[in-house]
């Protein structure tokens, strides 16, 4: 195991305390329970977001906490769960009187933990709502997940219903448009390599030097299939065609691409992937008006990456064009 | 050799079309010489920023070529000097009116091939001047270098120097800031892995398990020496002390400190660096008063990061945060 780090016990605490000393201007970090929270939290009268999820899929969710995107977002343990109580303290953090939005991964122990808490904050008076996202097309239910997993697309409903929260929609509505870019969302995911969770010490599986899984989850979890290593052609071709006609996506569609790196492939490898994306979305007459392209939703350092498609409209254009200023996404003024 | 690629032939070209469908807004690409040119380049009357260098170290050029720092930057094949018919391709596609500046990375063949454009440049009426990086307190002399080698430093004397032409100073002006912010900041480099150049399909040096290079180049150049693994505040000491010790830093300076990812790292293993990188930046009574964190100067799929610490001023820390807009830096307004 090659990382760097001091021990795999203190590997998420040592990086927040690394995340608190670079990012004061934009977060608080709290450590019991762990939770980030936005420098000026609560922000009176606007729906409060939180997130959150186990850590090793960084700058998701700790790097989205900020002005036009979360209000406050819970580590857990490398691929584990937070626990109520992380949500909990999140929820009051950032309850600012208009309700708390939950954005939950869908993974079993996440979505549980995420209820817990919300019936806890409920109790307490403050109105919360959930979005889960389900955007992975690659399984039907897997090791962690009833039905489909939640991965890419949870960054654009962070940045979309982060913007419509900012721009003072209240909390049934901000949580409607939540789940219409998880609707109009799908994913889906490959790897070169595993990683390694640090207290396990060994990778999550193994695969053949010439060989790659296909619809790989975030924390290893299994694909479709192992196939050999293909080229970048004919990666795309596999990640983006059951993404297009799993919604379906149609010609005329207006799209944004999302090309996710998993954590161990450079950018210049995901810009070749970007460029076979686009020549397939052409291809089906889809127009990609707006791109990502970058690690946003990584597992560890896995080697691989991620093609999220989403299905745009007026008002998703303008959400996803309005300001952000956190760690990991930043435009505007 | 585990790569997103459709050929290693085609990888550079593929990257660049990707990039170029990605970024429409921000520039525009030629290939025949290759060259990234800011979209509304030239701009009259504003010094032309032009860099360049092997290509594998993304977003390093291309990707700060923008509003506020590069107008143009040039590929080389991958480890490999750009050529003079590409630099002075992009010297006279920036050319405004105002003269170009050169920001070159200490290596021969890039030296030689950036004074050869701008003698050719020079015979055409355009005035050139340039800045060299070499920051690496590493080594003296290396495989591809004569003197230090440029590598971190670069990143922030584009964005300085871009900030500095965009606020319409002179040529010389320029070049002397950029001087300046080489001449006041040190780095130094550490690989867990190896990288393998995609046209060669072998690493480029062998690493056992438990071992570490210290003082790495970004093309897998030696360091100073191989070490057995250490943990993160190890290595954020063999890396800083050298940094600390060259300049020297001292007590009561203001710094930003740029923890850097080398291609395969992912992103929590940087903030635990930057976690120690503080604590030992306090220890000393320097203030970290700006900072970046994440793969902004890369070598391919390395494992490793490098730690790059500026001495600011109040003029340097205007330039720094002044807005702006490429693929892979963006801010303010």
């Amino acid at each position: 195991m090659k990382k760097l780090l001091n021990t795999p016990e203190g590997l998420v605490d040592d990086a927040l305390r690394g995340f608190a000393a670079a990012h004061p201007d934009l977060v608080t970090v709290h450590f019991e329970p762990r939770h980030i929270v936005r420098a000026d939290a609560p922000v009176r009268g606007k729906v409060g977001l939180v997130s959150g999820g186990g850590s090793g899929h960084e700058p998701l969710h700790g790097g989205f906490v900020g002005r036009g995107m979360l209000d406050a977002a819970c580590p857990g343990a490398i691929f584990t769960s937070p626990t109520p109580d992380q949500i909990l303290a999140a929820t009051r953090a950032v309850d600012g009187g208009a309700g708390v939005l939950q954005i939950v991964k869908n993974y079993t122990g996440d979505v549980l933990n995420f209820e817990m808490a919300a019936e806890l904050a409920g109790a307490e008076g403050i109105e919360v709502a959930a979005v889960i996202t389900d955007d992975d097309v690659a399984v039907q239910d897997s090791l962690y997940t009833a039905g489909r997993r939640g991965v890419g697309v949870t960054v654009l409903v962070e940045k979309i219903c982060g913007a419509a929260a900012e721009g003072g929609r209240a909390l049934d509505e901000v949580a409607a448009i939540g789940r219409r870019v998880n609707g109009q969302g799908r994913s889906m995911g490959l790897a070169l390599t595993p990683c390694v969770v640090p207290q396990a010490g060994r990778p999550t599986f193994e695969l053949a030097d010439d060989e790659m899984e296909i619809g790989i989850g975030i924390h290893g979890e299994p694909g479709r299939r192992r196939a050999k290593l293909g080229t970048a052609a004919e990666i795309a071709e596999l990640l983006a065609t059951p993404i297009l006609d799993d919604l379906p996506f149609r010609a005329g569609d207006e799209v944004l691409a999302f090309v996710n790196g998993m954590g161990g492939t450079p950018l210049i490898e995901l810009y070749v992937i970007y460029h076979e994306l686009a020549r397939i979305c052409a291809g089906r007459g889809l127009r990609i008006v707006r791109n990502l392209i970058g690690p946003y939703i990584t597992a560890l350092e896995m080697a691989g990456c991620s093609i999220t498609l989403l299905r745009l409209d007026d008002e998703l254009i303008r959400l996803w064009d309005a300001p952000v200023e956190t760690a990991a996404l930043r435009w505007g003024s």
